[in-house]
């Protein structure tokens, strides 16, 4: 049970991006940070640009940055954006309902109340709240130079 | 984003089991009416049995039960027992801990909390209420019927 690593990437992205309000970063940068792949992390930074959590400026210091204080990029919207389908049984699929129970399964609905909660909690929470909550942000430079070049 | 096929066969299972409390089931039979693999539910019985789920009687006339009442079956005790981890994402997994916003991510804390909501809709219905919620349990021998033999 699981996000997947495309969301999990997005997320680090913004908090990177979060944690360096003064300047603008390059996507090698971030993938060397995290050690990820950089080819993974251009796809998630251009659906982050369309998406408008991320934007680009493009010539000499230019790069990428936040197109939202952290205050207002709300965790959920990040996870609803960046999550294809939340199926979270073959049910959910509208080209896999083969399963005998449906329709009115009460597991599928359970499922989805379920869903809806795990949601609710990342709907509350900003990307600003992830910040304040996290260690590495009360000495952020510090922590974040070993890689910065 | 969901939970795993093998999970999602072990509710099936008892949601069957549940359907039919007079009798006993076998695996095929299970198989056939869910159109799944016998193979992949031979080792969810086998787990649903180690967990206390379901009870197996031996010789002529015997098969599948469950070994509580549908009214003592948490879904959120099946799907904890079923699930072999929750790794919201990548960091969750010891063996995988290598992200550098590590260690006191508020991230982490984050999707683990929305974890925890998830699982406490699932702690709090049993598989008794999914069948009352359920439209085919309104007449479970008719819908059932079409593939029991």
């Amino acid at each position: 049970m699981q996000i997947t690593s495309y969301t999990d990437y997005a997320l680090r992205v913004l908090i990177y991006l979060a944690k360096i309000p003064k300047r603008q970063a390059t996507i090698t940068e971030i993938a060397d940070f995290y050690n990820i792949s950089r080819n993974h992390l251009v796809k998630v930074v251009h659906q982050l640009g369309g998406k408008g959590f991320v934007k680009t400026t493009r010539g000499k210091g230019g790069g990428l940055s936040l197109q939202r204080p952290p205050e207002m990029i709300h965790i959920g919207e990040v996870v609803r954006s960046m999550e294809t389908h939340f199926h979270w049984v073959e049910c959910f699929d509208p080209a896999q309902q083969q399963c005998r129970l449906l329709p009115g399964c009460g597991l599928k609905h359970l499922l989805a109340r379920a869903g809806d909660a795990y949601l609710q909690v990342l709907d509350a929470a900003t990307l600003a709240d992830l910040l304040s909550d996290t260690d590495t942000v009360e000495s952020p430079k510090k922590k974040m130079s070993d890689n910065l070049k």
